[in-house]
C-alpha cells in the first residue's frame, strides 16, 4: 500500500469534520492501512453520519464539532469551501495544542490568509488539497484507493512549523499519494486553469447545448461536459472563491479561442490545423 | 443483435472506401450478423489495407477504388470529409447503376449540395452520419457493435429515391442503430453545436494550459479535453467544412462565457450558481 521509506505514522484519533466522498476515502484509506484506532466523523446531517458508519468509513459519528474533535491528534476539514474557515477556527478552539489540523478545499490562497493567525499556542492548520475526487457524491462511494497514485497539494506559509509540514505530508504519503508543496496562490494559479476554467467551460458548453440537439450528442459531448453534472453551490464557492486567478485564467483561454475564431473566419485552414495541433500535443502529453 | 421488425437486407458485396475504426467497423459488424458475403475493403495504404483483413474487417482489399466497386451493391465512403465528394463521384462512375453509395463524414450540406447532380441513370448517394467513433483510431480498433444504440442521421434530399432512403435506413438498422432522417443543413447547425464547438473547446482548453500547469490536471480536466487528442488534420477538415454553423455555434457559447465571466466580475454568487444550475440540467439530461 504505502512505499515508505520514512514508516508512515499510526495514529490514535483523527476527526473527519463532513464525511463525504472525500472525507469518507480518507477514514477508509485509513482503516484498510491500519493508520488509526478510532475515525470520528463530524458532520451536520445525521442522515449522512449514519451512511458513512454504515459504510465502514467511520468509526463513530457526532454532529457535535467540539466534542468530536476533542481527542483528536488530526483534524481534516472536508466541507464545503465556504466553510473551511469557519470550522477550522472551531476545531482549534477545541482539539488539543499539538493536534494537525489541514482541509481538502480546491482553493487555498483565502483560507490560508484568514487562519494565517491562529491562536498561539493552539494547533497548527495547513493547508491540503487532493487532486482526487470522482463523479458520485457521498461517503456511500468513499474508495480506500482514491489516493493512491494521486498529487496531494499542501501549502505551509513562512510561519508554519516544518515539523508539521512533515507529519502533514507522511500522512498523504501514508494514503498512497504524492504530496508537492507550493504556496497557496501559486495552487490557485495553476488549479484555475486546470480545474476551475475547465468547469466554467464545460459548464458554458452545456448550457449552451439545446435539450432538442442532445439526440446527435456522443462521447465526445459526454466526455467534454462530464464535470457539469457536478454541484452547482460547491462550484459557486470555488469559482467566488478563486475569482481573481479563475478570471486571470479564462482570459488566457479565451485568447485560444479568438485565435481559433479569427482562423475560421479568414478560412486559414492552416492555422485551424495548427492550433488543433498545439491542442493535441498538450493533451498527448497525459495519455487518455 | 437487430431488432427487425422488417426483415434486414443481406447484401452480396459491399465496398467499404477508408478502412478506419469506421469503415472497418461496418465491415466486421455486416460480417458478424451475416448480412454481407463479400466485403471489399479500398484504400490507398497497402499498410492499413492489410491490417483490416487481418482483423477480420474486410474479406478482401485493393487500392484500386474502380476495381473495387465495380460489384457493390453498397459503396460506404469512409475517407476523413475532405476527400468524400471525389471519392462518391469517382465510385459512382464505376460502380453499378442500382447501386446505393453513402458516407460518414460528419459535415453533411458541403457534400450532399456538391454530389446533388449525379449521372443520371448512375448509382444514388445519400449522406450518413454515425454518431459514434471511439479514442483509437485505425482498423484494428474496429467493433462489430460499434452502432448499436447508436444514432445516424440519414440527409436524403427532395430528390432523393425513397425506396434507396428507405434501403439506407434498413441498413444502418441492421448494424444496430436508430435512424434519425433530416436535411444536411439541419444536421450540420446541431453537430456544430453538440461536437464541432465542442471539440473546438476542448482544444483551446488543452492549448491554454502551461505544460508546467499538467501536474495539477486530475480527471476532470482529463474528461474535459480528452477529445483533443484527435487527429488535428481531419478535425480540420471537418470545422471548415462546417464553418458557418460552426462560427454560428461559437458564437452562442460564447455568450453563455460572456455571462459566467460578468457574473464573477460583479461577485453575483447567485448568478454564478443558476448558470452552474443551468449546464447541470442539460448536461443530467444525458447521464453519465
Amino acid at each position: 500500500m504505502t512505499d515508505a521509506m520514512i514508516p508512515a505514522d499510526r495514529w490514535d484519533t483523527v476527526a473527519i469534520v463532513g464525511v463525504g466522498l472525500i472525507g469518507g476515502s480518507i477514514g477508509l484509506a485509513m482503516q484498510r492501512r491500519g493508520l488509526v484506532r478510532r475515525v470520528v466523523g463530524i458532520g451536520r446531517r445525521e442522515e449522512s453520519l449514519r451512511r458513512a458508519e454504515r459504510h465502514g468509513a467511520v468509526t463513530e459519528a457526532t454532529t457535535c464539532l467540539s466534542e468530536g474533535v476533542a481527542d483528536a491528534e488530526l483534524v481534516v476539514v472536508c466541507t464545503p469551501v465556504a466553510d473551511i474557515v469557519e470550522r477550522v477556527r472551531q476545531a482549534a478552539r477545541f482539539c488539543r495544542a499539538t493536534a494537525l489540523i489541514t482541509d481538502v478545499g480546491s482553493c487555498k490562497a483565502g483560507i490560508v490568509r484568514a487562519l494565517r493567525r491562529m491562536p498561539i499556542g493552539g494547533a497548527s492548520f495547513i493547508g491540503s488539497h487532493p487532486i482526487a475526487g470522482g463523479e458520485r457524491a457521498g461517503p456511500e462511494h468513499a474508495d480506500s484507493d482514491l489516493f493512491v497514485g494521486r498529487v496531494v497539494v499542501v501549502t505551509p506559509t513562512s510561519a508554519s512549523d516544518r515539523g508539521q509540514v512533515a507529519r502533514l505530508t507522511r500522512f498523504w504519503e501514508s494514503l498512497g499519494a504524492t504530496v508537492l508543496e507550493m504556496t497557496a496562490p501559486r495552487h490557485d494559479r495553476i488549479v484555475a486553469s486546470t480545474s476551475h476554467v475547465v468547469h466554467l467551460v464545460a459548464s458554458a458548453l452545456a448550457a449552451a447545448t439545446a435539450p432538442a440537439e442532445l439526440r446527435l450528442a456522443g462521447s465526445g459531448w459526454r466526455d467534454t461536459t462530464r464535470v457539469a453534472a457536478a454541484d452547482a453551490g460547491l462550484w459557486q464557492q470555488i469559482l467566488s472563491g478563486n475569482r481573481d486567478a479563475v478570471l486571470k485564467s479564462l482570459d488566457r483561454f479565451e485568447r485560444v479561442l479568438l485565435r481559433f475564431r479569427e482562423a475560421l473566419e479568414r478560412q486559414d485552414t492552416v492555422g485551424i490545423e495548427r492550433l488543433l495541433d498545439a491542442g493535441k500535443k498538450i493533451r498527448d502529453t497525459l495519455g487518455n
